[in-house]
């Protein structure tokens, strides 16, 4: 059976990563698909919308065959470890391809951008350190010193400015690094600005513009056309059972609490806050009663927003620039839902795997990233700060993957 | 100007300590009464009913002339520390006297009972911890080993059962201790058990039995008999404002998410928490929804319920053992409130005092008691879980005495 797998996090599941995946199938012709899918916090240094076995559900009902988690530590990583360690778990699942969406479509023009920033390495990060000493953020380095050493390129390069390139270059990267067999493949984004606003009178729109409807709008109807009809009765559902979706607005006060119980030297060691932020985010809290002024007092030219926000996530589940480092490559496969197909394929894998397979979370309970995940899982649901996130605590520790 | 001390909590501000207040001025012919109160967490390891400067109100409305605030660190420590405390803040305020509550009522017995146990010192120590090793609790051993040293004196002593005499024999102790040159009084409480729940047919309950009748039928008309007309306006002036009244049911998903942030090693290095305690308290939170459950699994014969409480206390505003063993003495007087009297005896000691007034607290700030206290009150407020909660955050640094 031949396997492609995808990185994705389905916050929610909408119609642009039903098009990625129909598309990576046909591409990659392909009998499985494979889906690294984020736990309950996410690249952007967010809380989920919904937890992980929701979202894993919308995977499977749209058609995705199995769907693993990308450990905390990698999830909420910026973006080469965070593509590392879903490279890693697509690699040890035995994928042959991975494929990804993109601005630009082409892997031509990403391969001759790896080449290009391999050739001129040294130039390109004295490039990069010149334009960080100006103040501004590393992503807008990145991108500024790329076009200083691909200025005289004659072929084909990749745009390195928009989000989905960004990180699609460092999957392919990653791959590279790990010296992986999987091959990488691209399909391009129907939506092409990852930022945009979602239009109503469209059916694709991207999943930042669907949650900023959905919490403008507060109804699951004005965001109905832009997911699959079994994307919406998941959404559903957990909103009649959670009664909230998860945001920062909803998990402030919790945040808030925890920074103003630390002082700033504690708050300092907390993975990526650096550079004084410590400072900032103190005193931001101490005067803000809502997430938002919150962070319109945090912001800055030489930190992004999703910088900040991933600070933000390792300061609410305690995890530290220590525990960071100590950590290189996933060290278990976790399961969250699988089909028929699925759970075939990873029959199949099963005796061939280098890392262990957790179905029971309970049996691998030493494993210190795995520790990390459950720990985040239920931190997020008392982030929901009610009744049900009550009651979900421990939960996490006890479930098997759904399968269907 | 005569001055004498008490020590308080006013938790809340009722006729029992009405009482006390005016027949301790009686008895030691005084013109000025000086309380210490604890701040917005106390001795049982509780956050306060409503906060210090409304309890400081209420006891400037019932004659009170000077309210100084005893620091988080001895306000929220075992009975000696608390005592030692208080009293270097009465002495370190000039009191000529310090009167305080007992069952027993007769300072002789208490002076009779501090000679007895400094003259067994030994043996009384010895007593103790052949007692602790049979697994009770520490004050269940304080008073086997005192029946066993007491059981052939030939002059009345002080029963060490009873919660205030245990209190007020630290405050004579602590005295003693200090050198200092304040003397000690003590007045019989008019309700016995401190425990006792209150009866709607008397005037006098205990504050445990108010805040029981205040939790239980939610209305404040249930123990307006048991307080001063001005207490159930302070109360009420609360409630409307506020919201709500603190207690650990209110401040528990707070507390559940802090724990469960940590792992059970750091839990361990919170002030108090001993003894494998970290992993009672950790599971306990794994499974509890509310904090009555959690404490019931919790409970121990080895520890009190109160000093329980004290290790959630000190979890929840991260206050840690090694800060614990830094801390001798108070640093500075705080007052919180005065009336004319207590102003104008305030500035006749001014000259001679030892340690720092502090009326704005940001020119203190680096003081670390003082952070304390204002992190205390910070996380109080946060506490109560609502937008009143939230507004107050950093009201603390900016407040002035109250004076009326």
């Amino acid at each position: 059976m031949k396997a492609t797998g995808l990185v994705v996090e389905y916050n929610p599941f909408h119609n642009g990563h039903l098009h990625h995946l129909q598309q990576s199938s046909v591409k990659t012709n392909s009998d499985i698909i494979v889906a690294v899918m984020s736990g309950n916090f996410l690249q952007r240094g967010e809380p989920a919308l919904v937890d992980k076995w929701t979202r894993a559900k919308m995977a499977l009902s749209a058609g995705v065959d199995l769907i693993i988690e990308l450990p905390y530590a990698f999830a909420t990583a910026q973006a080469s470890d965070f593509a590392k360690g879903a490279i890693y778990l697509l690699e040890s699942l035995k994928c042959e391809t991975f494929c990804f969406g993109s601005e630009e479509g082409s892997l031509e023009a990403f391969q001759h951008t790896y080449q290009l920033l391999l050739a001129k390495k040294a130039d390109y990060n004295t490039a990069i350190s010149n334009f960080m000493k100006q103040g501004i953020s590393y992503p807008k380095a990145l991108n500024e010193a790329y076009k200083v050493v691909a200025s005289d390129a004659s072929v084909p390069l990749v745009d390195l400015s928009k989000p989905n390139n960004i990180l699609g270059y460092h999957y392919m990267e990653a791959a590279y690094n790990l010296n992986a067999a999987i091959k990488p493949e691209t399909i391009q984004r129907v939506v092409a600005n990852y930022h945009d606003e979602a239009k109503h009178s469209e059916t694709i729109a991207s999943a930042t513009g669907i949650r900023k409807v959905l919490f403008d709008e507060k109804e699951l109807s004005a965001v109905q056309h832009f997911l699959p009809r079994t994307s919406i009765e998941e959404l559903n559902e957990w909103k009649t059972t959670a009664q909230a979706f998860g945001c920062w607005d909803r998990f402030y006060p919790l945040l808030r609490f925890t920074i103003l119980r630390h002082n700033k030297e504690r708050l300092a060691q907390f993975a990526e806050v650096t550079e004084g932020m410590e400072n900032a985010i103190w005193n931001a809290a101490m005067t803000s009663e809502n997430f938002h002024t919150f962070m319109l007092q945090i912001k800055s030219k030489r930190f992004t927003w999703t910088r900040i926000q991933r600070m933000l996530t390792h300061i609410f589940t305690e995890f530290t620039w220590e525990q960071l480092q100590e950590i290189d490559l996933p060290t278990y496969i976790r399961p969250l839902a699988m089909n028929k197909k699925g759970q075939a394929y990873l029959q199949s894998i099963k005796k061939d795997l280098q890392l262990p397979l957790v179905s029971r979370v309970a049996a691998s309970k030493e494993n210190k990233l795995l520790q990390l995940d459950i720990k985040a899982a239920n931190l997020y649901y008392l982030g929901l700060q009610n009744d049900f996130g009550q009651s979900m605590v421990g939960s996490d520790f006890r479930k098997i993957p759904i399968f269907q």
